[in-house]
């Protein structure tokens, strides 16, 4: 049986917001594998954020992906055939596998996921980088201390919806800037975030945050950028520490832009700001995902994921995404599982 | 005897660059000496960079002076009368004496000073809150490596010299960028910087930087801000660090300026910014002037100053080292030593 795959590409380079046409889909044969490889059925594809940074031509430290190269993305797989003793068909693998319905990756770039702990999906959410990201990003580069408060730009994301709850599990008081009235509700009813507000519908960004933290900002833990974080930077308190994921805002503009210049006020407030990619601490993931694990088995982490259907929805899922469509982690489900 | 000081005080808040008419000269008569104070007679007063922030109306966190008051600012004195146990009369001190002949401060808030061990000016430059802002803000903020490329914005500057002469004490490659040509050859021929330019004769400064380093930036020391810090940002390493210690291109804008966002890169870079005030290092004074003082003894570091003569000179003293007029830290002699 010759099996044929079915990827999506990068057509051309998007300019501002992505669009469909920026993507094409591609049927190709599989390659053959060689010693150490596997052969996976995709199951979930993971649709990130950082990937519309990765569509521009920023250099090959931003993991750029060419024009007509198969999108980069996590995604969780099934074990079709093995080349590596490590695994046997049957098994379910989380990777790196791009936007495709079958992928032969070396079996060490996988991870074998426990079907039996918890859904598969949450490999590419809560017990997977994003929860990663969340966990490290914020108990290491920012450190919260009980009864700190911690603004979380972002919030609904697969990432800030993390952060904020570890955030509560460690005693601060947490105020979420999300991107539509139904991500505040959820926010506030189901996750317990102490505030919660949409940045597209108020009047005066820095004034509302003003009002929801009376005590001053003391973390920060930016997935979005621009405004929000402007805005921010002028109500964080001494010894204030900004943990930099992502800047959502800025992918989709047509020019760079310009902003306020802040570095006066972390002299004055003695702040950080700390940029991090979740791989460097990937030694410690062993350790990540063990207590998330644990908090998602004491009830403590909940989360939420938009599941689109077939590989051909993955363009329109990854824009929606992009334009705050999205309610919890976007996944795209390949196959029935 | 009835002592008259004379003080400077903000005669009003300056727009852009400060102009002798925002200076006043006051006459007025000494306080008494309450227990525990000490009468003082100025010798030296430093005249530092960071003063032009304060001269602005930026809230209390930044140490605002109000219109009418004495200028603030550190100053070496001879102790004239005591009613501190700790002081006598002939002893020579350093503290914060503001732009005045005269002080009365609470023995609580003056430092000894060995007038054997090196020249009493010293004690407001290498051997003082200069050099100890140079020392904790490269070695704790920044943590230089043997090997490493070093930026040091405001190189000729009172901190800068320093920094920059730290960072070849712990083996690094030192770019200075300074504002002028006298500047920028004393820092390559007397310093031993091991390249430095003009910033304000340079077609671009990006490109100038990116000459002199051809290895990347893994630390940058910032006194400037503004355009050369934009520059810098364009070629960290991964793992770079950059030590806020002062913004002075910012401290004469009229209006507040815009500049390029470059948190996408701290992320692409995993990259820290950490803004400091030296006197959170306070309790580690001195281990920092121990070793500085050693250094200073074993030829390792070289100072220069530019002494302007009487409090009258004071303000046009200060007017042109923010033009980038002054070689070496800039003081004020109030009283031959």
């Amino acid at each position: 049986m010759t099996l044929i795959n079915r990827q999506i590409t990068l057509a051309s380079r998007p300019v501002g917001f992505p669009e469909v046409s920026n993507f094409q889909l591609v049927y190709c044969p599989l390659p053959t594998l060689a010693k150490g490889d596997v052969l996976l059925r995709a199951v979930y594809l993971s649709l990130d954020p950082g990937l519309r940074a990765r569509m521009n031509d920023a250099g090959p430290d931003a993991g750029t992906v060419g024009v007509g190269e198969v999108l980069s993305g996590g995604g969780v797989a099934f074990v079709m055939e093995s080349l590596d003793p490590e695994f046997r068909a049957g098994e379910t693998v989380e990777g790196v596998l791009g936007w495709q319905e079958f992928a032969v990756i070396s079996g060490r770039d996988l991870r074998k996921i426990d079907p039996s702990l918890a859904p598969i999906s949450t490999a590419l959410g809560v017990l997977g980088l994003p929860g990663l990201t969340a966990f490290f990003g914020l108990l290491d580069i920012a450190g919260p201390q009980r009864g700190e408060t911690v603004v979380v730009s972002g919030a609904a994301g697969a990432v800030g919806m993390i952060v904020g709850q570890i955030a509560k599990i460690k005693g601060c008081r947490v105020v979420g800037v999300a991107g539509s009235d139904a991500q505040t509700s959820w926010l506030l009813d189901e996750l317990g975030f102490d505030a919660a507000f949409n940045c597209r519908t108020v009047a005066d960004c820095c004034d509302t945050l003003q009002e929801h933290c009376p005590a001053g900002i003391d973390i920060y833990f930016d997935n979005e950028g621009g405004a929000i974080t402007d805005a921010v930077m002028r109500l964080i308190n001494p010894g204030a520490r900004i943990s930099v994921c992502a800047q959502v805002s800025q992918y989709n503009l047509e020019e760079p832009e310009k902003g306020p210049r802040w570095l006066g006020q972390l002299i004055v407030k003695q702040a950080k700001v700390e940029g991090f990619l979740v791989s460097s601490f990937a030694k410690r993931f062993p350790e990540g995902l063990e207590q998330l694990a644990t908090w998602l088995k004491e009830g403590k982490l909940k989360y939420r994921e938009d599941v689109a259907l077939g590989i051909e929805a993955a363009p329109q899922a990854f824009i929606g995404m992009l334009r705050g469509k999205s309610r919890g982690k976007q996944l795209v489900r390949l196959l029935e599982p």
